[in-house]
């Protein structure tokens, strides 16, 4: 998929509304339309990634980026305290219903074991 | 909990034994003694973290590593075209079950959702 295609890619840019809780440089999240949780913010990296599984070691400053303002949006929401879930799906049986890299902050209700 | 009473702060220096899959100088990674899914592997810092909750801007280089790690496991794993699920667990609501950071990567079966 080109990155005109891209749903998310779309969102970054604006040319597709979102319910926006975060944005650097490098770095956009926003509410998840089907929450799993009471809190389920996406948080995705402005550039264009398909998927995890296509991370290589020039990608970790990006990678931690996410996990990173993940975790201070868990405390920015009020959550961290409580407790939170951070989830990355790939592919088709990890469930990855949009080729382009985001991280799933869930939280505000106890989370299940196992995760899926 | 103290560096010295951390289960996975053992598992790193050899003092309890595990099933280890992975290791350079940050990173540590070994097969899960409850799996939850086929392949089921945990990914952690060598240097103690006790949370995701904890990080702060100087671990986005650690938090990297931890995810492009784990990508690249679920490739030598044989995982990554089927799909896999990265997760990363904290405090109570979320599951966390020991105070030392790590990430879950699980695959080889379909993931559900919710996750957890």
């Amino acid at each position: 998929m080109s990155t005109q295609d891209c749903l998310f890619c779309k969102i970054v840019s604006g040319a597709v509304p979102s319910d926006r809780v975060y944005e650097d440089e490098d770095v956009f999240a926003f509410r998840d339309i089907n929450p799993q949780a009471p809190t389920h913010i996406l948080v995705i990296p402005k550039r264009h990634i398909s998927s995890v599984a296509d991370l290589t070691d020039s990608d970790v400053d990006i990678a931690g980026k996410l996990m990173v303002v993940a975790s201070k949006l868990a405390g920015s929401c009020g959550i961290a305290g409580r407790g939170f879930r951070l989830v990355v799906n790939a592919g088709d049986e990890g469930g990855q219903s949009v080729n382009h890299l985001h991280l799933h902050l869930l939280g505000g209700r106890r989370l299940g074991w196992p995760p899926g």
